[in-house]
């Protein structure tokens, strides 16, 4: 109980919100950081980078309404360390703003952002995107083996039903690289558009699953459209979403994949591409 | 023959070139116009907005290697009349190069891209996406008519195999929005990025397709991922390239839909997705 009170405010957030915390600093400036919770191999897990870029804006007090779309360049590897971000409402409409948010380091930009952010009204819907049928349940799945992975993959919980990461570098080549899995935040949080863009970069990249074999990978862009609102995502709240990939395309050192994350009851929450360099 | 030689250099030029010609004004601006062979129901077609921001990062000359990944966000609509381009390297490492691209009105920003640009490699390359197959050839299937579309249609030989616009807005709402057509710049042209990011906007909104009813729309963010590399789009030249597009999810006023373009021998040359504004 007394240990409790000692905890300070950081201490009793979850990973995720002390990874995408800013300080403003300016009009249109923030400062942030890494966070070792979320380190990869070398530097950060890029879907927390993206997080930010998109706190920048969320947190800005000129923001109007909630994001639609995003695209994050990654433009050069991210130092552990501080990250200035400069988010700027570039148009801002009636019930759309369009903002240019970058990334800066102390030798340079190391990512660069766009995003939409938007009020939306009730209209007709519909899904034309197929979720997976025949999935058991997160339960029904184990968790992802975490033996020997950097930090990030400990802050999901993935449940892998098809297309896990290969358990060895076996090189035996697979017909195709789509993968479908149970993922949340772990520790467990409640969705919010910030999880979900990092959620979006959390699908491993297609050509180790598709070759299994080493290889030098980097996301060079990656863009989420958010069909949900917040509304929705309350409702989804902390349990697992259910997510697929594949990859469309490699040629000559980039290859592109595709994702989607749905809600347990079927719900589109976003779908998200990306492009990746590679080498072979 | 006399008449021939009274043209001048911009009357000989291909529409899209005119429409896509920049004049360079400092080091990182430029000036072009909205061009009326393809103007749209208001404004310009975006497709040709996004090809002239792309156009003022491949004739800056500063830029390093082509381009693999564009997005475009469409900020207001544009007016008819002249356009400034700011375009800016915000990084260039030894392989590849990022840039912000805004395009300004005389009212401010109207749209602003950020874009890739890499140098390639030769690796081991591979395509996971499915052409579609026992597809007429081009000379096999019809043109689209023309009546009382506005100019940019006009611009593409557009020959549906499946998912047509509309002949009428009858309210018959379809199972799915897919198309599949073949298109090529009319008149013919070798295809060339600029011609590609442009393309990659002239699917039509699959909301037209999927519910056949009058709506208002508007992209609002255009992403496309360029496979092919100038060698391979010397080699389709130009003849016409497969499209095909679906759309994902519609929810709260916007949706998405995805599109590829194929080479008649089969290589993919550019995935493409966008988030599309509707009102219904």
């Amino acid at each position: 109980m007394m240990g409790l009170t000692h905890l300070t405010s950081s201490d009793r957030m979850h990973p995720l919100d002390q990874a995408i915390a800013l300080r403003a600093t300016s009009r249109h400036e923030f400062t942030g950081a890494t966070h070792p919770a979320y380190a990869n191999m070398v530097g950060p897990f890029g879907g927390t980078t993206a997080a930010q870029l998109l706190q920048a804006a969320l947190v800005h007090p000129e923001r109007l309404g909630e994001p639609v779309a995003l695209t994050v360049n990654f433009a050069a590897p991210v130092a552990d360390g501080e990250i200035r971000l400069v988010s700027r409402p570039v148009r801002t409409n009636r019930s759309t703003q369009h903002w240019i948010i970058e990334a800066h380091q102390a030798e340079g930009v190391v990512a660069t952002a766009t995003a939409v952010f938007a009020l939306r009204r009730e209209t007709w819907s519909n899904v034309e995107a197929v979720m997976p049928t025949n999935v058991p349940s997160p339960d029904g799945v184990p968790r992802m083996s975490l033996k020997g992975t950097p930090a990030w993959p400990q802050r999901y919980d993935m449940r892998f039903v098809e297309g896990a990461f290969p358990a060895a570098f076996d090189e035996q080549e697979q017909a195709h690289s789509r993968s479908t899995l149970w993922v949340r935040d772990e520790p467990a949080r409640v969705l919010d558009f910030a999880a979900l863009a990092a959620l979006s970069d959390s699908f491993f990249p297609r050509i180790y699953i598709r070759r299994r074999r080493r290889s030098m990978v980097g996301t060079v862009s990656l863009t989420t459209y958010f069909h949900a609102d917040s509304a929705l995502l309350v409702q989804v709240g902390t349990r697992h979403v259910l997510g697929v990939a594949k990859a469309l395309n490699y040629r000559h050192g980039y290859f592109d994949q595709t994702g989607e994350l749905w809600s347990p009851e079927g719900q589109l929450l976003v779908s998200t591409h990306q492009l990746v360099y590679f080498k072979d």
